[in-house]
């Protein structure tokens, strides 16, 4: 049984995510928290609030920063393109949702819950860095107290989709995401080699939909915005970027990966690009020398992310 | 026929290229510019001034700089485990060599023989960018007059080899190759995505020495100390990076490629890292707009390459 915190900015691939660890059978959600990026703070918060409602989750939900973690870093608009005005595809979200919150900012809860489970919590994230970073922060001994930490984020053998270079996560507070991966702890990195080719069709989603209960149904509905955007670059589809970091925590078989020690770029023109050194190979003494070696996925089996996704979302 | 200027830094790999160049029938090689990088400048002239000796080349050499172009640029110390203290497999070299220099400074000669041949020179440049970049601070125009600029620098789908991002031309002077590689000319980048395939075996070129005459001879005495170095990635052979981009001139076909604007890290963890954006990516506005597009090298018929050399070398 898989202890997870997820941490995430719902955001519809979020959404789907969210559903997959409350369904897998495997996996016990013991908190969600909550960080801006695919929409504002006010907004991710919300939806989480929302989802946890509609879908009967027990898991308390804790609000995280709305901030980077360097607070002069510039601000960047909400993708509103991709994720809708509401952070959900733009369908209807009451404005407030009556769920009480836990009472602990996010990186509070992440710091309490590893200490009250030593060994026991996989940390799951799949926004930006930030609450993890301020966990870290908070609290360094975690870093030895967690099982693992699972993160959507960053590319490494592909281009990035925020620039040519760098994922929307890690580019959303580059300075967080490098405390992260340089931190004492295990991070499995799962970025873009991985998910922008592990992609669910419109018409898949909507069989799922009439075949599963009213969860899967919402879920095809918050989905279908998303899944117009993708017109770019998936045929009648969309890249399921946050669900594959969930599907790694229960079965890792489906990932190729590499090992070695990672850095993020903070500013210029590859800010926010994750760079790996693969272990064991050579290089003059640099930046990346004496840091963990981390998991970096370059490749999986696609389908069959897909199909364990479906299976479990039909999960009632 | 192509007018080439060959800008180098001789450099073991560099040396199998200028015999390349001196022996290809398509190729009409009028003049060579030094450059620091493999080794000082002294030492890649001296290296230059003696080839051309050796090998009777009747193409002029002109001295080019020694120091990068910004130059509050940290020195780099000459990788002499890879070329050699003197550049060429410490093979015995005169420390003078009586062959006269052209007068000009590189960058200089490169402006007087582009506006003296319009439209026709093919600029091969495998060392830093720093001649071209000057030439182009000296002169703005030859942008427009030169027929193709082909470059042996940086990596894009495949990590560096002075840093984990980084190739060592443009590692070496990354502004210099920025400027280059940003101006309103057509380059093609020939990167570590075809060159760190392309591999010569040391028994391949000791039989093409056997069969040759004395040049080839020379080379491979020149190449033992870098199939050396070069064991602990390919086995017992040399990456033949600077012939990858010769080649390039005569026989394009045997490359693949993609195009888009190219820019250069300059400072920071992933400093002298070339970044392309693909023509047609879409990404928010950013740094790579509005460039000229660029011709990538992504990938290489290999074999194909090495046979073409062999063939060439071989021709007295």
């Amino acid at each position: 049984m898989h202890k997870v915190i997820y941490d995430t900015d719902p955001g519809v691939d979020d959404a789907m995510a969210l559903l997959f660890l409350h369904r897998h059978p495997d996996v016990d959600l013991i908190g969600i928290t909550t960080v801006f990026g695919n929409a504002s703070i006010e907004a991710t918060t919300r939806n989480a609030l929302f989802l946890k409602r509609e879908w009967n989750i027990s898991a308390p939900v804790a609000k995280g920063t709305g901030t980077t973690i360097d607070p002069s870093r510039k601000e960047i608009d909400w993708p509103t393109f991709v994720h809708g005005d509401n952070g959900l595809g733009n369908i209807d979200v009451p404005e407030m949702v009556d769920v009480p919150l836990d009472p602990r900012p996010a990186y509070r809860f992440i710091v309490d819950t590893v200490r009250a489970n030593p060994g026991e919590v996989t940390l799951v994230a799949v926004g930006r860095m930030t609450n993890l970073a301020l966990a870290l922060k908070e609290d360094p001994e975690i870093a030895k107290l967690v099982k693992a930490v699972v993160i959507m984020g960053g590319n490494f053998y592909v281009p990035g989709n925020v620039s040519p270079v760098a994922e929307a996560n890690i580019h959303g507070d580059p300075e967080a995401a490098d405390i992260v991966l340089t931190a004492p702890w295990k991070v499995v990195v799962i970025g873009l080699d991985v998910t922008a080719v592990t992609t669910m069709s419109r018409r898949y989603l909507a069989a799922a939909a009439a075949e599963g209960d009213k969860a899967v149904k919402l879920l095809n509905d918050l989905s279908q915005f998303y899944i117009d955007f993708y017109a770019h670059a998936v045929d009648d589809g969309m890249m399921v970027h946050d669900s594959c970091a969930c599907v790694y925590v229960v079965a890792p078989e489906l990932f190729s990966t590499i090992t070695g020690s990672v850095r993020v770029v903070c500013g210029g023109i590859a800010d926010g690009q994750t760079i790996v050194k693969p272990d064991g190979r050579r290089f003059p003494p640099g930046d990346w020398d004496g840091l963990p070696s981390q998991i970096v996925c370059t490749g999986v089996e696609s389908q069959k992310v897909i199909g364990l996704l479906r299976e479990t979302l039909l999960r009632a």
